[in-house]
């Protein structure tokens, strides 16, 4: 094995290492929130400058790779790729971060339904678990199927959101928790686009197509 | 000249472009969203796509200058710079067309008062400028006083949202206008840390220091 391509499999090693931790805050702001359970939100803000951290790394190891080794092709792509989904790792990784503070916020109210909350964080998580699953094993199929998944999202946002203006219209008292909620709902669907963003990646990574700014795929 | 350094020129010019066509897009949302001029807010949506391609073209013309070039020290630094700063232009562009769909949206309801959003949009829009001009003049200390003015975005934020939380408690009609507004604020304050990352690229290009996340600078 070329000592360039053990460098490559390293950097695939760390972002995938980091997108396990996102995976992990991800899910637990969401538990944190369920459960309203104030030491699993915390660890979760705990863990951020971890993952901030770790960005910074495969920042620096991706860009110098690509400027020292003068990559082609497919290795280039790879490294191109790397970078972007890096920077979507890192700020779905602030999104579960924000998550976990509107949890805190929220137990200091009287609690409110989550409705879909949790079905639409199930969503989300998966899209992201898929994405880094496709990079791992270089799977365009499944890359493909996760930029499907964002219209799902989307619907139970709209939903979600209409639910939540309703019962702020009904009932004042619920106003200031329905709007921690509204954010947990946006933070979700932000982690969504991030998890397409790097299912697009794997694609112009994996076949060289450039999906970018072009809505989901038509078949 | 090197056609290296015509390149690395070229480079910047179309990155200052797109920073113009962006800062236009800001400007035009809000002013969609504060005279309720939908013609504007449409505009606004329709060149879009524009800012779109030019990312695409940006982020293709650096990573296959970084890849066959190998440029060192100062001329990597400034290309690894200007592949995020294409990237948070592209966001911005994203985010402001975002407050556009919410001036349309808005449209359709009475109108409730906008307070602090003219002066936040003209906080924000500062900031943009600045962080291109500190790139353009390889200025420093511009770089670093966009960093500084991220705090007086967040306080007017925060009351901004105090005050729509106590206005939609108020009064239930203005529930579906404020949550629009509520978005319009942390748009805004999106593109505000934007902004912010761009006078941090603009630093780690110049002065070789690095202060991704750690937050604003102690002088």
């Amino acid at each position: 094995m070329r000592r360039f391509d053990r460098q490559l499999d390293d950097l695939q090693t760390r972002l995938l290492e980091m997108g396990g931790r996102v995976e992990s805050a991800i899910h637990n702001s969401v538990g944190a929130l369920v459960d309203r359970d104030e030491a699993r939100a915390r660890q979760v803000l705990a863990n951020e400058s971890h993952i901030d951290s770790m960005e910074i790394e495969i920042d620096d190891f991706a860009v110098s790779l690509l400027a020292l080794k003068q990559p082609v092709a497919r290795d280039m792509r790879f490294l191109a790729a790397a970078i972007k989904i890096n920077n979507d790792l890192e700020r779905m990784g602030d999104l579960a971060a924000h998550i976990a503070e509107r949890a805190l916020a929220l137990m200091q109210h009287p609690p409110l339904p989550l409705w879909d909350i949790p079905r639409l964080a199930e969503l989300a998580g998966a899209m992201v678990h898929d994405s880094l699953d496709a990079l791992m094993r270089q799977d365009a199929e499944l890359a493909r199927r996760v930029l499907l998944s964002d219209d799902a999202v989307d619907q139970l946002r709209d939903a979600h959101c209409r639910r939540l203006i309703g019962s702020m219209e009904k009932d004042a008292s619920a106003v200031a928790s329905a709007v921690h909620l509204l954010f947990v709902v946006r933070h979700l669907e932000r982690i969504a686009d991030h998890a397409t963003n790097i299912g697009e990646d794997v694609l112009y990574y994996l076949l060289c197509v450039d999906v970018r700014h072009r809505g989901s795929l038509a078949e």
